[in-house]
């Protein structure tokens, strides 16, 4: 049935559409100095109170080494949220929200550090209702965690007790390798239960991703062709159009494949591919997306099908800009790669013989994120030959970043001539369908982590797959010795990487 | 593969993209001062001049009974070009073209007339090297048809000679019913060959008309969901927001279904259903709209799956405007039907428990034709069902007028909400995407005549076809003998249509 756009005045309140609120509880951010801290989380915390989704027993409590006190700390948060928060500021948010910051002084092996952090918290829990629930964000390096999870535990802080909670979150990259994920996961879930572990991916709070689980199974018109009947390929791509800037000392040794294709483009691969979940409850969806990374491999040829490449000086984007091994702090004999692709294959029914390519680089042509379906021909053109001389495939794009949407190409008749074909876009835009804005990634992963609501969150199994997968190629790599090829900036990546595609007998997108 | 749209620079000579040029010939049109003449005919000839598809040796006759010599009736044709014309005016188009025209003073059952044009066009013939080939286009009620085939065939005009053509160029209705369709078809083959018959149904020379074709089959993500495994319903609307204007004497015992349905929507209908052919070679084409209008039948419930309606007075887009009753030249107890609408059931493989749903209607909220495949909702929802709530139905629309393009409806993600799905429309616009402007449905059409390129030009079987479906349809609401329910001018038709549909659990689309 065809019906009409018409909002629903009268609404369950049940509803899950209606905003779900946290209960109760104390955020507590390790690293709070860095970029991340200031950019992105708290800005997000803010973000989340003005829409009214934190409750009054709500406390924020940073720990770093500065010598700060509350009232600095609240300072840096209220500087960083107006000048990065996504919603207005509200003096009367602010105010709320404020009364709830604190500010730990002290080093991560410190244990006086860490007594006066419990009872900070506990203070609050008592002071501003915050009901014994804690979560603990780690945003520092995975080679601190150890210390920090080791702390949380001696001191208390990490006990399940009945009727109250206590969470930790962590950021990639979860190890370097299959064996170092697993000695960091082993360090993680001796002191939080597997449930209470939150693995952030942010590209997985962001609306498309979402969307691409509301497109492929809320409809019935992409489903039926979602399979190696029809899909030709799929090309997954995530480019940066910026160099390293100022990460030289967590870039080198970590490269592209590790720094985003273990994580973002794995799980795009696995949300694209998966079958369909019963429900979107997170055990059943995780279970579909682990399904479909055990079913994924490496390439057989290793020399084929990977390519890796590391930018060089020159002019980009109107500015003259460094290659990688002129950055500052970057080793002139480095070998790490600025950029990755690889084919995937996935050895189940729906995908067999269908190549999955990732890829991902730094100073490339443009900023985006998509995910492009790529369908075969007509399997009979009953047109003469020279009339689809110029057409192409269909393709389904999913656009993550920068314009979020949907983009469909197909082939439509040339006006005014016989029968000529060429292929035609057509675009759906997030921006411009709905009047909601779309709230930041962190702030949808703050609340899911307050919520202990986890379906978009990778378990520890998904991130030991994406390394079986991807430990091969590293090996493969590290194997070879030799600098990966220098790529133009501001061009689309090495030759082999072209090459890689047209063997097989497709080509990269320029997106 | 995913390739970029490139136009190729190399162009085969025997492309058939190239301008298609119509070569040396005569086009005479009676019934030179209607409407249709001025509006479309006129305009369409000069365009085709202007874009250097009509060959030197062109000329143009017209014939009526005024008292015109040849210069006046070119002024005619050079005002009407002025007018109406879609191209530029040029001097030396427009001075070439003009050399050619001819009018020829008569009677259409005048033999000494006909004589005239017989010398007329034998002159040209020898003047303009129009290489004795003749298009004789009756813009004139179909009762004067057995008059002008008959005064051809006798004046010698009809021949089919070695190496010459001579076609004739019929307009809709087809007869009033399938008797009188057959008996028309008897008067004109018994002159022509069928092969020299074209009946025109400019909607077939639209653009999206052919664009179905290049669509449904140039691509491979419409086809595999182009069956009733997927498809719940098809709606083909043609709605108008004027009144029958000038038109009682031809409308009245005539209405909508004959007038629109007979011919439009059961075209657009075979288009829309039948199989692929082998390629688009006339007789391919036909072969399979025929079969698809076989396989298509009249309601068996009549009462509930047809419904009629007669628009009444009242306010229209801000005007006053009179009911049909009340038009000049209408007789106050007319029973004809200015509003109908029918289910169109297809017994075959691919179709069979689809429905089909055919509008048209005068005087009705907007000026659109649009065909609309309502696809069913997906089997399985892994969403709780307030979160799809307000999910309607997948829908693909090929707009027809007034913005020719294609439309794709489905369920997104709303921004923000937990997993809230609504519906989105994704656009293609024939203008936003081509920077040619499309050519006027008569231009190609008139060309297709001179070229005797046949197939966009329905043959008597469809015709008979066509009639199959609709007499009972007609009989059944003559037996009834009531007058159809009067409906609100500006809105979408009578209550009963809507009934039609609801009780099939459909509605009708607001497009």
């Amino acid at each position: 049935m065809i019906t009409e756009e018409r909002p629903n005045p009268l609404r369950d309140p049940q509803d899950r559409r209606l905003p779900r609120i946290a209960g109760p509880c104390v955020l507590v951010i390790f690293g709070v100095t860095g970029d991340l801290s200031t950019k992105k989380l708290m800005p997000a915390v803010y973000d989340l109170a003005n829409r009214g989704l934190l409750p009054p027993g709500f406390a924020l409590v940073g720990f770093a080494r500065r010598e700060w006190e509350h009232q600095d700390f609240a300072k840096i948060v209220h500087d960083a949220v107006k000048e990065h928060a996504r919603t207005p500021f509200r003096e009367e948010v602010w105010k709320q929200l404020s009364e709830g910051i604190r500010f730990v002084r002290g080093e991560l092996g410190d244990d006086e550090a860490f007594d006066r952090l419990r009872r900070t918290i506990a203070d609050l829990d008592e002071a501003r209702g915050t009901g014994g629930n804690h979560a603990f964000y780690l945003s520092i390096p995975p080679g601190l965690f150890p210390t920090v999870v080791g702390q949380l535990r001696e001191h208390g802080m990490a006990d399940q007790l009945p009727g109250r909670w206590s969470r930790v979150v962590i950021e990639k990259p979860f190890g370097h390798d299959l064996a170092s994920a697993r000695e960091l996961n082993q360090v993680v879930s001796s002191v939080f239960p597997s449930s209470s572990v939150f693995r952030i991916d942010h590209y997985l709070g962001k609306e498309t991703v979402q969307n691409l689980l509301a497109l492929r199974f809320a409809n019935q018109l992409f489903e039926p062709v979602w399979n190696n009947n029809y899909v030709d390929h799929v090309q997954i791509t995530m480019a940066e159009d910026v160099g390293i800037g100022g990460r030289a000392g967590y870039y080198d040794g970590i490269g592209a494949a590790r720094d985003v294709i273990q994580n973002h483009l794995l799980q795009l691969l696995a949300l694209t591919a998966m079958e369909e979940p019963t429900s979107f409850e997170a055990r059943q969806l995780r279970a579909e997306k682990q399904k479909v990374l055990a079913a994924a491999r490496p390439p057989r040829d290793l020399a084929k099908h990977t390519a890796r490449g590391i930018y060089g000086g020159g002019w980009a984007g109107g500015e003259k800009v460094k290659g990688y091994l002129e950055e500052d702090g970057i080793p002139a004999d480095s070998t790490t790669e600025t950029y990755a692709a690889i084919r995937v294959d996935i050895d189940n029914r729906r995908w067999a013989g269908v190549p999955f390519y990732l890829r991902t680089g730094k100073r490339l042509a443009r900023r985006v994120t998509e995910i492009a379906l790529g369908f075969k021909r007509a399997p009979h053109l009953p047109f003469t030959e020279t009339d689809t001389e110029e057409l192409g495939y269909n393709a389904l794009v999913l656009r993550i970043q920068p314009d979020e949407g949907v983009t469909l190409r197909f082939g439509a008749k040339v006006p005014g001539t016989q029968m000529e074909i060429r292929e035609v876009n057509m675009d759906f835009a997030y921006g411009g369908s709905f009047t909601e804005s779309s709230p930041e990634a962190y702030e949808r992963l703050i609340l899911d982590v307050l919520l202990g609501d986890p379906p978009l969150f990778p378990q520890h199994e998904e991130v030991e797959l994406s390394w079986q997968i991807l430990d091969p190629i590293l090996d493969y790599w590290a194997d070879l010795g030799t600098r990966p090829e220098t790529y133009r900036p501001g061009g689309w990546g090495p030759e082999e990487a072209n090459q890689m595609l047209a063997r097989d007998g497709f080509s990269w997108r320029r997106p």
